[in-house]
């Protein structure tokens, strides 16, 4: 049950990242010695999810302090570090959330002799990655109560291990609903432009042994509407405080059609994905890219240079869309701006 | 207002394709000699289109009976060359009806002299040619009339000159509402697996100067549900008797999110693309293609070798979700199944 790759580890005074703009074909590493490495790192999608992008950005910090911890000005250096980090993709709350962590953790030791900071900020990224692990197994324990046993789940995007700092979110849901012998159908829709559900999901499902088809994205309506499909479970970028959804690009129209042929819809999330402060989901900032992951796959040019190109990385699913969110503290369902309070609150769902 | 290229032509004694398997990197043509080049043609997607490959056919048919006319089972030959060709792609019901052309202009000048045999399949193959340019501009003309002043559209796949004999179906009415000074913007989906919306759309949109964008085909329905899409314009491969239209994979997803957004949903179809015989869209073929498709773009490998696809290449979408159905002999509103019964009896609509 546990993976036979690490996502991302620190040792050796440096950060190592599984370079995921590479895989299947190639499996590598991809070395960060410097905050400046991880910001690239993460802009490049080098690393991607909302999780690991956390885990990730908390190391990027503490690498910047090791940088800047003999500087005369430390904390003001650190601080423009931490926002540089913080910019590197828009989308997913869990980059700032992780690194207003470890800011917190600056914070409250910067009195402190140079080698203490150091230490606190190391054990609040190590705490963070290790959070992420004990969280993701805790969300597929709790997701898994959703999957009926034969089910056929649609995902879309790459959830899993090299989503997180381990295991995964909704892969993570699929992953223990296989191991508790559920007899599960995975169908991974392969999410144009970046192929995350291609190069990533469909190697942790053939690694893992789950069975399982990839499909292209417009494939999932059809078998939605012919019954195929018994639960679509998926990520998330960003919630909102009503339970709005940004994840990748694709999500909306999955939800529209799950929602036409009554489909059940779930978005797998840890508690650092919810955005507590924001209202709703228009008010997600939604990354756009460079028209060339669209014009270009590897060296393969599939569009006119000159073209003009329209590529949001996200979109954002309205929580009218949206059956539950599961989360590491319990399953919420409707009226999801409730009970995300009754969370926030630090109340039981 | 012309093109600029010629998508199929017979000329000494053989049929020079434009390759589009390489477009628009590249800009080939691919020759076809035999009935059997032919058929490979339109297997491997060097030409594609309904109103295409029915063109296609009709000089494979010719091509076929140049090669059977001093055989002594000439006949018999020629048939088992038709039922090669018509099974070379399942969905396009225009293969079949351009070939049940061919094969009726042979069984009624059977008994005459090979060379008026020849000469007569010569002469239906290129009136199938020339009506499908007449047809297209006159679909162009009538479709024009429901684009308003300024319309932002959406389309997807290629149905522009590349996908016919020349000019257009879907993209026909958008190059003539263009021409008309509409002042229209086109955003074009890519069309996953094989990119017939960024290679042949996106270059065909350049070469006219059209305002256009090129999108995942994910992003759609963001554009869909924000107010941006005036209303989708597209193509068709087979129209069921009920009006249920079989078009390029991505059609049914989009038509569902222009029900729940209220954005008018158009197919354009010449009468060809007709199935006037099949009740319903549940009965069309849906062509599955290979893997390889999904896994590789170019030489890029984008999923595991071992990862099962499934790769329908076309979908179904219900009448119910259609606005109208254009034809070059007049715009089909519902009730689609008593107005396209006027149509086969010859009435008007």
């Amino acid at each position: 049950m546990d993976e036979s790759f690490i996502t991302l580890e620190f040792k050796e005074d440096a950060l190592y990242l599984i370079d995921q703009r590479v895989l299947p074909a190639t499996y590598t590493h991809f070395t960060c010695k410097t905050y400046e490495d991880v910001e690239f790192a993460i802009r490049d999608m080098v690393v991607r999810g909302a999780p690991a992008i956390g885990a990730t950005a908390a190391y990027g910090v503490y690498l910047a302090a090791m940088q800047f911890a003999k500087h005369k000005e430390f904390k003001a250096e650190l601080k423009k570090a931490c926002d540089f980090l913080a910019k590197s993709r828009p989308t997913a709350v869990n980059l700032e959330w992780a690194i207003r962590r470890m800011w917190d953790v600056f914070l409250k030791a910067e009195k402190n002799p140079t080698e203490d900071i150091l230490s606190k900020l190391k054990a609040e990224a190590d705490e963070i990655r290790a959070e992420d692990i004990r969280t993701n197994k805790e969300m597929g324990r709790i997701g898994n109560q959703v999957v009926p046993q034969g089910a056929t789940i649609l995902t879309h995007c790459n959830t899993g291990a090299l989503a997180t700092a381990g295991w995964g979110t909704a892969l993570g849901v699929i992953k223990e609903a296989f191991y508790d012998n559920k007899d599960i159908f995975v169908y991974a829709d392969e999410t144009r432009p970046r192929f995350q559900g291609a190069r990533l999901t469909a190697w942790e499902l053939t690694e893992a042994q789950i069975p399982s088809a990839l499909i292209p994205d417009s494939a999932a309506a059809t078998l939605i509407r012919d019954g195929k499909i018994d639960l679509v479970i998926l990520g998330g970028d960003r919630v909102a405080a009503n339970g709005d959804v940004a994840n990748k690009l694709g999500t909306f129209a999955l939800s529209v059609i799950c929602k036409a042929y009554g489909v059940p819809f779930y978005s797998v999330v840890p508690l650092s994905t919810i955005d507590f402060d924001l209202p709703d989901g228009s008010l997600i900032p939604i990354e756009e890219r460079d028209k060339s992951e669209v014009i270009f796959v590897g060296d393969t040019q599939v569009a006119p240079l000159d073209m003009e190109v329209y590529n949001p990385a996200f979109d954002v699913t309205p929580h009218q869309n949206i059956t539950a969110i599961i989360t590491e503290r319990g399953i919420i369902y409707p009226p999801f701006k409730e009970n995300i309070e009754r969370l926030r609150r630090g109340e039981s769902l």
